[in-house]
């Protein structure tokens, strides 16, 4: 029998619907929510926004004031026990007098990873930890995987045909899929801590990558203001020094990375603008370490929007968490561009295997988001 | 406000579960489900299995014996006004004793097209046709487009990967989707008048193309007995003469029908083969009038298992009311072979556009449903 009642569920589901109001800014944070409860009532709520600003456990307390004391808190991630930018909120919590906490999991930064639980235990408050764990899991994927293995969550999101083409045979693919589906990109967009293409993609297409906030979907933008917008960091692969300062990448005020194995002169570029330098390699390959550096510089989403050669190597190398593919209702035929290029796939036994996860209709469009299968 | 009531509705409903009964059965006739109900009750049901054997009415009739007397019968369709291997079930409806008959649709049929109604009328039987008449279509969409047009309703199957592809590079196909899509595809068949392919993929393959009833999903099979399993009729466009009497296709005792422009010897194919010749024209098309030839052949329904090249001839003519895709969470890469051939789509424009009805995931694959977008 479970240890926790369904009044626990509800308040902890409470507190993932609040975790979820900072999805869009607190990288590289993660997204909490907390709720304190004090004779099956709710006296105290919050969320965490963004980072520099207060924990959920903080404001939760903050909304409580003296009402805390005595009060059960449910928190979407264990409290964390290390001095940040803000003071360890399982101390908070054990100053304002809060008598139990259930967490839904354990967070794995190795800077918390079971110290916040102790603290709170060393100070004789009670609890509890794995209510709606899996539910957690999910507001912090990229969080957590980095977290764990140092790498971020990519998502590679790919707009076909239902032939599975990308643009006609001289190129053209403005546009395949509709605007709803485009709104929809927006928004993966905008909860992404970073956009990621290619030079070859930036000198064909010349996109902005970033997150147009009047394409957001209505009720995104009721949520989520436009002066509150967050820009994702645009990295470009671009070994072959084909971003130059012209490029509409430049016209908006927000990191751009140019990742490349040799420095180029940076001389008529802006300021946001800066280099990664990464060494050609095979094992681990290039690409693997650019993802590592990318870790290390607490990026925990990475959104792919890639032509058929990146998704293509992404795939074949493993790096893809989350495939998002929006299919239009629509048929090129088949000398219109394919989706990835996999060279080393010559026998179906190779073909790399994903897992369905979900297929909705948005607008006139398929939305189909697969997870990678384990079998390598 | 509906003429009809709440209680009308759930009769009907009832109709339409009977009607789908003969779903694998009826072909060239409709599927029809009948109820026959007294003081709120039901006293008789049937529905129509097979041609020649009882129509819907006149199994509920025999079940509903004297009780007929004064009963409200509801049929999903307009009760028949012809002598055809069976008398008019309007007559019997009337001689029964019935005194009110709803009719979900109107018969679009020629022989029938109002006159079942009026032979109603005038004996005096009250009538009222329209309750539920939308799904009464989806009972019959073959027939119905049959007597509308002269020309069957086609189904176009396609089984692909993620990325669009039916094959590898070299041919390997087997198999792209899992077990259950492919009995999922066997229901498809066992539902069709006519399975539609080619020489090429016959000479290629050697498939059988019947209706193999072990791998029907066992919730079928236990509605559909192996021994009233109905083969459909397996239509082979082959102008070139590819299909040779060696084929597994002659190994099922059951119609093969070859279309070509020109006769050929038929002397070591089997009695239940023959041969469809056609002219090959422009206007209308060759693959036009096929299907007109099949249509006046009784042929409602058409499930097309084609490769790209006539998968993209039936699309780029028009032909395909319905496009069934099989999508495997596999990705093949761009050399693999392409879904459709389209070599009039060069710009985006052309591309033809379809609604998508339907995705549901059965195994791993995810199964979509298109119907074609008038847009032509």
């Amino acid at each position: 029998m479970s240890q926790f009642t369904p009044q626990d569920e509800q308040f902890m589901q409470r507190a993932i619907e609040l975790a979820k109001q900072g999805r869009f800014t607190t990288t590289p944070n993660p997204s909490v929510g907390c709720v304190l409860v004090k004779h099956g009532e709710i006296v105290g709520e919050g969320f965490h926004y963004k980072a520099g600003e207060p924990h959920a456990e903080v404001m939760a307390l903050g909304a409580a004031g003296e009402q805390a004391k005595g009060a059960t808190a449910y928190v979407t991630l264990e409290p964390c026990s290390h001095y940040g930018r803000t003071p360890p909120c399982a101390l908070g919590l054990i100053n304002a007098g809060v008598t139990k906490v259930i967490a839904a999991m354990r967070d794995p930064n190795p800077e918390v990873a079971g110290r916040g639980l102790k603290m709170l235990y060393d100070a004789g408050v009670e609890s509890a930890v794995g209510l709606l764990a899996e539910k957690a899991e999910g507001l912090n994927k990229g969080f957590l995987k980095r977290m764990r293995t140092g790498l971020p969550f990519v998502q590679l999101k790919l707009a076909m045909s239902l032939d599975g083409r990308t643009a006609m045979e001289n190129g053209e693919s403005q546009w395949i899929t509709g605007c709803q589906a485009r709104a929809d990109v927006q928004v993966g967009r905008a909860q992404a801590s970073a956009i990621l293409s290619t030079g070859v993609t930036v000198e064909m297409d010349n996109p902005s990558l970033t997150v147009r906030w009047n394409e957001l979907p209505e009720e995104i933008k009721r949520e989520y203001p436009a002066e509150n917008l967050r820009q994702p960091v645009r990295v470009i692969l671009d070994f072959q020094h084909r971003v130059q300062p012209q490029h509409k990448l430049f016209e908006t005020n927000s990191p751009v990375w140019l990742v490349s194995d040799r420095a180029r002169d940076l001389t008529d570029f802006p300021d946001f603008c800066e280099e990664i330098i990464v060494e050609i390699t095979d094992n681990p390959t290039t690409l693997f370490n650019v993802m590592r550096i990318l870790g290390q510089r607490q990026i925990n989403t990475v959104w792919g929007e890639a032509g058929a050669t990146l998704a293509g190597a992404l795939i074949e190398e493993n790096l893809v968490d989350e495939l998002i593919v929006y299919i239009a209702p629509k048929l090129l035929g088949d000398k219109a561009r394919g989706l990835c290029r996999l060279p080393n796939v010559t026998e179906l036994k190779d073909a790399p295997k994903w897992a369905l996860q979900s297929a909705v209709k948005i607008g006139a469009d398929l939305k189909t988001v697969y997870i990678r299968e384990d079998n390598d």
